[in-house]
């Protein structure tokens, strides 16, 4: 099943968004390595490969709020990851103490791009 | 606001989630360069990086299953995106004919992943 993934396509590495099984919020997106897909399907809870660590990492193995799987689901050019899962613990997933990683609103233009640069 | 996101971890891509607005289901994940995520928020419809074409792309151009962002959030590093959208057209994202992308669901793993490996 593993060799079906496409890893090759970012290098070694496979980006996962993370779902709430329980109501649809995404909660964060990170990135998995072949180990890191293997260790999380074997024992059931969220590892990803950390970029800027260099080193697996099981979400939540400090914090207790661990991602346990609900459901694995790949895209139709097997490049990318869908899990949907329960939060443990406080059921906080963002290391700032949200429960979701995207926070940050971006607005959406009202005007042309060029028009936006100069008032900046 | 564009020179706030991280566009350097991932060789000036970043992975961006389309998730619909009106239910939350996570429809595709695709990549955006500067001008791909520029042209998206002037134009409010999602265009990505095609990494294979290597060439801008507006989801839909053709099929005409466009999406219209309803919002877009970043976060908490500033190196992930998330468009919550409305899908125009025949409201099916997939270019093979399903509403999303991710139709393949994997198995969750029963046993330990050496044993799996024998059998395989």
């Amino acid at each position: 099943m593993d060799a079906e993934l496409d890893f090759d396509k970012l290098g070694g590495l496979i980006p996962a968004v993370v779902q709430d099984a329980s109501d649809g919020e995404v909660l964060m997106v990170g990135f998995m390595n072949q180990q890191a897909f293997d260790l999380t399907l074997s024992g059931g809870y969220v590892t990803f490969f950390s970029r800027t660590r260099q080193k697996l990492w099981t979400k939540g193995e400090s914090s207790g709020n661990r991602l346990r799987l609900t459901s694995v689901t790949t895209d139709c050019d097997r490049d990318t990851l869908l899990f949907r899962v329960e939060v443990e613990g406080a059921g906080l997933v963002c290391h700032r103490g949200t429960r979701s990683c995207f926070t940050e609103p971006l607005p959406l233009a009202a005007s042309e791009p060029a028009v936006r640069k100069e008032i900046r």
